[in-house]
């Protein structure tokens, strides 16, 4: 038992030393450490926070067969193009590397598996300890800290774990296609407002020039609303399976950017992004310290004193919290 | 504002003993306080505590369709003709008490309205704080407290909160209806673990031969994997719109109870039930507390110091759980 234990012991710093010096085993060796939350999950959270904080979160999202997968790879040219190194979590059924796509996409993608500076990582939407909205995270601090300066985070944009992922972007890219009148229903629904630009892809089909000009409707509707700093999201047109477009769109995320540095937007969405996984930690950590004091004979007695009425189950619940570890 | 206030402060002691000397608006307000977890929750809790304990709790689970409210009504009558004080909490869209069903179903309860020594309570499966099965635990203590001998809980057998709900019987009635093949399915799927008596309901109809059969055949396979004490749910068949097998239901519940007070099953459910529902309570409140720092300018604090890599989101997430009060 101890050595097996031993044996998946791991030297933290070193790893860290050698995801940094871009050796790709190492990071999925980091990713796998935080998302299955090992006993070694803190230790990487030490090592990892001084260098965190530095790379370019961009989501991407919108309903299957808008073209995702294809304009994640067509972004990750272009940002590779402009000398950066590229980091992809793709959490999508449908996405290449989460193994449900055409083979045409994973065709499309496979120019990049050989670059040592992208690096793709898949998660499945299910079995994560904590779910997806614990796991993503964790994996996206650590292609920070290793140094990938762009981030692309691909999610198709339905349920709300998918929406709590996006919420971890910097910039979040809503894609629609022509034609597909459900695009629009979902951007009526909700994806608005998370919605910093909008690309219309597939623009050379039938129907583009409509779906286009709803948007803008929409988003102008929508800015009548809008209370805070306010950013008109532009409409970019791409057929991504040709490259066309793409550098629109880029140019799109940069002044996004430029504008969220300028008014402090950055700074407050990061705060807001470094709470939410704060709190997120600490209610999972009551939650695993509550379940050691409910598989002790404390909860057992209790539960024997509100049945025999010496006590209500509020009186109970007060006492299994007081007796709480809240020590580290 | 304190007078608003002031006037929503019940005498909780008076209330009790008015519920207990059979007033149906003082239950009615008592299960009123509990569900919405009023600020008088934790007196009223502590006021029902030595009351509680004694009432007889059925649950009645089933597809939509199977007759759940009717044979609901005929059991309501079957135990007011024994003399028993009832309680029903009606679960369920399609519950004539919650307001979904046929005209005829509600005119078949009314017969029970008004009649003191029967309380009937809907709950709508959404909007309690805490949902179902926290509001549920709460409106069924304060029907035992008051004295209602016998409680039957109905729900439609789907989700993961009416199965919560159905965890608090002691006695769990699962109704399938002929030529209903969903359910059998239904019954496949999980519900075969929760039934201590199914019901075939509209046995005057073709296939419920069939039904019956194709039950048997199933539980007698489920018996090969238990374990625990075993239990073999009976089959009975009921034409509950005429009140036939209704005495069959009545009597298969009391030898279902007979046979755990005998081995003791019936401390252990309610064991388990008051171990649970002391946890939950406990995680309430420690949600409360989390959410009272979270509003804090302590977790800003931290978080920006996350932000500027002086501290990793789990060291963060330490000092949140350490600065949580625990006490009551």
């Amino acid at each position: 038992m101890a050595s097996s234990s031993r044996r998946r012991e791991l030297d933290v710093a070193a790893l860290v030393e050698r995801a940094r010096a871009g050796q790709p085993r190492a990071v999925a060796q980091l990713i796998s450490l935080v998302e299955d939350a090992s006993p070694q999950l803190r230790e990487v959270a030490a090592a990892l926070a001084p260098h965190a904080g530095t790379a370019q979160v961009i989501g991407l999202t919108g309903s299957p067969g808008v073209g995702k997968s294809t304009s994640t790879a067509a972004l990750v040219s272009a940002y590779r193009e402009a000398g950066h190194r590229v980091g992809v979590l793709a959490i999508d059924p449908s996405s290449p590397f989460s193994g449900g796509a055409l083979l045409g996409d994973r065709i499309r993608m496979q120019v990049h598996a050989t670059d040592p500076d992208v690096f793709i990582r898949s998660m499945a939407t299910r079995g994560h300890l904590g779910g997806l909205s614990w796991a993503a995270p964790q994996a996206l601090r650590v292609l920070d800290a290793v140094g990938f300066d762009v981030v692309l985070v691909e999610t198709v944009g339905v349920g709300q774990s998918e929406v709590d992922v996006v919420s971890l972007a910097d910039t979040t890219l809503v894609l629609v296609a022509p034609g597909m009148g459900d695009g629009i229903q979902a951007a009526k629904a909700g994806i608005l407002e998370i919605a910093d630009v909008f690309v219309v892809n597939k623009a050379d089909r039938d129907g583009a020039d409509r779906t286009a000009r709803e948007l803008k409707h929409m988003i102008s509707l929508g800015r009548q609303e809008l209370t805070g700093p306010s950013w008109r999201p532009p409409v970019v047109r791409t057929v991504a399976d040709r490259g066309e477009g793409v550098k629109d769109v880029v140019e799109a995320i940069a002044e996004h950017r430029a504008w969220m540095v300028g008014n402090g937007e950055l700074e407050r969405r990061r705060q807001h992004r470094a709470q939410t996984e704060v709190e997120a930690i600490a209610l999972q950590t009551l939650r695993e310290r509550l379940a050691d004091v409910a598989g002790s004979s404390a909860l057992s007695a209790l539960a024997g004193r509100v049945l025999a009425g010496e006590l209500d189950p509020y009186a109970a619940a007060d006492e299994v919290v007081r007796t709480l570890d809240t020590t580290p």
